[in-house]
């Protein structure tokens, strides 16, 4: 979240959530505005033949549920990834201070604006056809360590999930982009680009 | 638009557009919220190996560009798929308006997110690892007409450069539902699901 926007923001409730606990379940009375201190809270929905699909993956700094502001209730589940602090501004609360001070609406509409680009380029993302070129594309947005490789952050599986692909899809576009040199798995969550691959 | 916000926003700029002919350029100074009254405004991003993307599709009442509000520049073309009419709100002028009136921002931030839940909606249909399975969710969330078809309303090939599929594989796919007896082709953009495959 934007610093200029949390400095506007009435207090809000903690809450510490154990890995795998839901902050709420589609269907719930809307909370408000979530916001990650500690961990990951991924949005998850599940199709109606069992598919999981992570919606939204917001880690430290950033917001989730934003439209849930708004709205009567939840349209998806929020579950803690890992062991997670989040604090959450009721709805009604940021209306009341936002009738009083014009520059906290405009700013909650900046930042819904920027969460939304962040949004259509996901969906962009996305409608690569092939598993390889969202993985090459995620991979290369991600900023060098010191020692030239770049870290995930995040298992595999966590991944994949957020691409819409299976594990097997995932493993296998791996394997494909490493025989093609195209990156190398250097252990854990880091891999190394080659040069020639960025260019 | 919501008709409450349409109502609450000052008076815009008018801009007829013919078919093909851009708005703005990836990269133009940002003009501000877009909105389309008659038409359809794509906004498109062309990737380094020219490979062309559609960001949004605006129709009818639908606005485009709305994070232009907060940004100097544009990041994509907007371009008119068909002859269209389109009113530009300025941002300076919104910025304005809202100072004096609390409720135009909260009003503006409430469609942001509308917005935002929009694109998360496209983001889950482009995970969907099927050409297949996201042409039958697009044609299942149309309305059906009074003879039971449905109407796709643009033409096959822009929609398969919304979903980011090949005009092939959005062919092949149609053909492969049509022989499994899950849609069936009426002519022009019109098809007809069979009520088992919308149980």
């Amino acid at each position: 979240m934007n610093a200029d926007l949390l400095q506007a923001l009435p207090p809000g409730r903690d809450r510490r959530l154990a890995h795998g606990e839901a902050l709420f379940r589609a269907g719930d009375a809307a909370l408000g505005l979530g916001l990650v201190r500690q961990g990951v809270l991924e949005l998850v929905r599940t199709s109606p033949e069992g598919r999981r699909l992570v919606l939204h993956r917001a880690g430290p700094g950033e917001t989730f549920a934003e439209a849930s502001l708004f709205e009567s209730h939840h349209h998806c589940d929020a579950i803690a990834a890992v062991s997670s602090l989040v604090t959450v501004h009721p709805a009604a609360e940021l209306r009341r201070v936002a009738r009083a001070d014009p520059g906290l609406a405009w700013r909650i509409a900046a930042h819904l604006a920027a969460r939304l680009v962040a949004e259509r380029a996901r969906a962009e993302r996305l409608a690569l056809p092939h598993a390889a070129d969202r993985l090459l594309d995620v991979l290369h947005a991600l900023p060098p360590e010191p020692d030239g490789t770049r870290r995930l952050g995040r298992s595999w599986k966590s991944l994949a999930a957020e691409l819409g692909l299976s594990h097997e899809a995932t493993y296998r576009a791996l394997a494909r982009l490493e025989r093609a040199g195209l990156l190398r798995r250097e252990g854990g969550d880091r891999v190394r680009l080659p040069a020639a691959a960025t260019a």
